[in-house]
């Protein structure tokens, strides 16, 4: 592409980088900006620095927060007893988009992923095992997605805390209320159908 | 969407501003900034702005420009006396890509729209009329969109330059080198046959 203009052309790389973003639409969002205040594009551009200059992660929990607590594990209205031990922020955003859930998380940062170099250690799983040795958790909720390195993941906390009595779940697997029959995978159809539920429970959960 | 921090909320709406970047895909951007180093961010946001307060408009042709005179007004090997008049500066990137023009450009700025309050005076259209004037332009390529606007604008370019010797021609109009006559428009299928051009000058043009 032959811009006319260097300072253009700098912003239309730094877009690029970004996920999903090739080089017609960062050019899209560069003549855009160009077209705005400076203001509001100074606004733009501070605000994306400080976010990630003055981001703290929750002693607690590891999930990002504006102080050192962050919103949830710091409200007075969540069960901290019961912990769902998640991959990313991400997955607590969906969590937490339900409504429903009322307990705590735990984010881990990652999977253990050895091809990909990512140990135990390079993980926040410790905080999580002294967080249960301490007594202060009741039942842990294991939803990490279900891949060799998320069941590696739950293999490896579950080893960690043995001798404890904290209970250790996992959230349910099976056909989506929305799936049809006929799409799903076998793998999730086999199991389903394995680890039926009786029927007043499937009532409870429309 | 629930989210647990106010400098990720911030970055969210701010993303959420630019044209064609929803919510989700806000959200996606800003946890990938959040993982990037903090000196990778910065880059970031300070390209973003820079560009803004610092980008100029050409003297001569009114596209941006690092210096007085953007690169192409700039360059010894454009022929200055062939102007190619165009409504932004996307239609000059999307010339300058085809690499076949050797002529400068004269950027618009939009085009005479009474509905949306631009007039002729919003334009830049009295620094265009000034340099045919001087006698330094023989042709101006009207290459604006086909809209009744685009078509007022050339009309009223034309009138302030009559007694002028300037020729004043437009791109052509025609069913697109990789169209199907079965889809094209009527209007540009009507209007191909009425202006059909000598075989020789078709030949020219593969």
């Amino acid at each position: 592409m032959n811009l006319p203009s260097k300072l253009i052309e700098d912003t239309v790389k730094e877009f690029s980088k970004l996920p999903g973003i090739g080089k017609k639409t960062a050019l899209r969002l560069a003549l855009h900006l160009l077209k705005q205040d400076v203001k509001a594009v100074e606004a733009f551009g501070n605000t994306v620095v400080k976010m990630r200059t003055d981001v703290r992660f929750c002693k607690s929990c590891n999930n990002v927060a504006d102080q050192e607590l962050c919103s949830i594990c710091a409200s007075a209205a969540r069960n901290k007893q019961v912990v769902c031990v998640v991959e990313g922020m991400r997955d607590v955003i969906a969590i937490e988009n339900t409504n429903q859930y009322t307990g705590v998380y735990h984010v881990l940062g990652g999977v253990i992923s050895p091809l990909d170099g990512i140990g135990p250690d390079n993980l926040h799983i410790e905080g999580l095992v002294d967080k249960v040795k301490s007594g202060a958790v009741q039942e842990l909720i294991m939803a990490l997605n279900p891949t060799m390195e998320g069941d590696t993941t739950i293999f490896y906390i579950s080893k960690q805390l043995q001798g404890t009595k904290v209970k250790i779940t996992s959230i349910a697997r099976g056909v989506a209320f929305g799936g049809e029959l006929e799409y799903v995978d076998e793998l999730t159809l086999a199991r389903s159908i394995a680890t039926r539920m009786p029927y007043e429970n499937y009532l409870m959960n429309r």
